[in-house]
């Protein structure tokens, strides 16, 4: 039976999760590999973190690296310069890796590449890209044989609870965000998160897989949750729409959109279903059409289980991979729309005093600026009816398709001495 | 850059779906792999089945496994007899296996898994089970850290196109077969499909994953959807179910559920709303906790894909594989449960004559024979009421969790004269 000793670097959720899974699975790991797992060492920050006996313990994480008698380095600590180091040195130390560092891969990935290329190493990072779902491999391996044209993924659980829970229990944000850093769902600064860094993280590796192409974190466009009110929320669901943070890749021709936005989903559509802190990824490819993954995106079990079938893959892989789905050669940046090239519907929302505007007029004033509307809706008391001496009414207009430069044009064009707080949300249609 | 040479056995939907999806990506293909694969030799039964110059064809399949210029063999003709020689063939010729034939390895898995054994040989059969969906991966690489506790899959996509054109139509069985059969969706003799067999060989592979355990076929509890009708469909309707046609795969302690039936499940859980000729698989496992995957589980396109990734996968693939989880010498039946000591709610259907009966006596009935109902519905007019002389009425009870002997016990004591036509299907509890 063929040993493989492995260093954990980093003894957060993830980390203690992938240390338990290993012993706790043991026997089912040999039943179905033939092979013995077994964690040697750990390195973290503190002592304290850990405590086995038999398990050799490092304060300085580029230890782990140097350790001979490591095969597998796992990287679950997140950041960018020491996770990079480690890497490296794991590397050229001939040996293999597994990380979940999205962050890492999506903004420095040609420098990884470049050392899996030059030490002819092996990299698995199944675990960076919606926990559980084994969707690094389906893009890898499952849809090789395929083109994708459309990602949608809902690949950040913090923001997909939060706007459940607006949705269901009529919250507001900041209500929403305390329940979930309680729970444990948000960190004390979510910003990562509720900004759509994360996702945005997730969808430039899946975008990259999907074009065989560098990843280009800083051309994408980004937008998160933290703007989005309950108003907004009731609005889209009086139209029979949900607003879910959305990884948006597409194929455009030679282009491709990469972006993250907060977006309306019909209720009826599948990924508008999928509710708390659980992530999907809708993919569509040119020959196995449309697949759909839902599972746990986050968890010291979930991500951890990630984690492990990397290490048993990595660990009978003898060829150099190639991380991107090609070789580093043929690999470029993906060539990425302006935002504004985006074409779709959006929802346009705004507030106006009918003591100065009717509603037909409001509609007349977006009509004017070339701007098709579909459906239209309008609250009254709604909760920005603070001033008594006014009657706010809020307004949305659920457009036809138009180019988003189109939107914006038609929006500054509008009198804002007459309507005010204007702003928009971009709708998606999966067709599935 | 390697070169593989493929020979496909088999020209029907899926041989022709792989064979253009490997012309078709072949420069996609080279550059994900930094390999070059490439259809030398076909083999069929008809000579006009396939016409291009530049590629070896064989009347008898068996000639390709002789072919020494073949590298992979790819056997998309179905079937038992043939099929097993030609892998046989295949294998002791050193040559690598990549297959669809579920109904093969689910009946005559040992002597497959034992073959590849004594070879040292590669069997890849992602396509056999749900098309596109890489469910076969995730079971064995994917979920590898995971002890797998639940499945419930809709693996065939005709039996899940016929069901939904009942319930959504309002449309017979037999109505809706024909509309499939003449869309292309069921065979001219359906009783493969419609009878279950085919899901059954799917879970039982699934199944087999999830217990590193060799494939039970045999003892598989089997029915399929040729019994349902309209009215069944509608009275679940009422009460906010749908009927799936589902493989089941429960671990109860030591032992195992592993069965096929059409099954009531409610409309708001994930799988009752995957319609038409989708497939789906919500699998639980211990870490993980959820997953589930909804795709094509048909078609040349989706299933070629599928092929197409298992040839990338056996192409580089240096050790000889498990099939099922474990090595040969651990592979031992799973101890399944006869379907008696199913535990779960039934729906029992039913029709009386309310001349001879009231509503309440019915439920009396049931109730003195010790079953719980959850819930009751009745239904006057319907389509069963043809004889004019007689007020017949349809009725349904909802049970609460019995055990399936518990249940068929009870009907053996209703009093036949007073209540006939008495059936039952079962209920699952997906909790996603």
């Amino acid at each position: 039976m063929k040993k493989f000793n492995i260093g954990i670097a980093g003894l957060g959720t993830v980390g203690r999760g992938v240390y338990e899974i290993l012993q706790k699975q043991k026997d089912l790991l040999t039943l179905r590999t033939n092979c013995d797992f077994e964690v040697v060492a750990v390195a973290s920050r503190s002592r304290k973190d850990f405590v086995a006996p038999s398990i050799r313990f490092y304060d300085n994480v580029l230890h782990l690296a140097q350790d001979a008698k490591i095969d597998i380095i796992v990287e679950v600590m997140g950041g960018y310069d020491l996770a990079k180091d480690l890497i490296h040195s794991a590397l050229k130390n001939n040996k293999k890796v597994v990380t979940a560092n999205k962050a890492l891969l999506a903004e420095h990935g040609k420098e990884i590449q470049d050392w899996v290329d030059k030490y002819q190493g092996v990299i698995g990072y199944e675990a960076s890209v919606a926990g559980a779902n084994p969707i690094i491999k389906a893009f890898r391996e499952g849809f090789v044989a395929n083109e994708i044209t459309e990602i949608f993924g809902i690949l950040n659980g913090t923001c997909n609870f939060i706007l459940t829970k607006m949705k269901n229990e009529k919250q507001d944000y900041k209500i929403a965000l305390k329940e979930a850093q309680d729970l444990g769902f948000a960190e004390a600064d979510p910003s990562f998160d509720v900004e759509g860094n994360d996702t945005a993280h997730k969808i430039v590796l899946l975008s990259s897989l999907a074009c065989s192409s560098l990843p280009n974190y800083k051309q994408t466009y980004l937008e998160g949750i933290n703007k989005i009110s309950i108003d907004d929320i009731n609005l889209a669901d009086e139209l029979g729409y949900k607003i879910k943070l959305l990884g948006v890749f597409k194929k455009i021709g030679d282009q491709i959109q990469q972006s993250v936005y907060p977006a309306l989903i019909k209720n009826s559509e599948k990924i508008a279903q999928v509710d708390g802190s659980y992530n999907a990824i809708l993919s569509k490819g040119n020959n196995f059409e449309y697949n759909l993954m839902i599972g746990r995106g986050a968890g010291g079990n979930p991500t951890g289980s990630a984690v492990v079938a990397d290490i048993v893959d990595v660990a009978c892989q003898t060829k150099h991979n190639f991380l991107f789905n090609a070789e580093s050669v043929n690999l470029q940046l993906a060539n990425i729309i302006n935002i504004s090239q985006r074409f779709g519907q959006y929802f346009i929302i705004f507030t106006f005093d009918k003591n100065n505007l009717s509603k037909a007029s409001v509609i007349e004033q977006i009509f004017t600026n070339r701007i098709n509307p579909a459906q239209c809706i309008f609250k009254e008391n709604n909760s920005l009816n603070s001033d008594d001496t006014k009657f706010l009414i809020t307004g949305a207009i659920l457009t036809e398709n138009h180019f988003e430069h189109e939107i914006v044009e038609a929006i500054s064009l509008i009198d804002k001495s007459l309507v005010s707080n204007i702003k928009f949300i971009r709708v998606e249609q999966t067709n599935f």
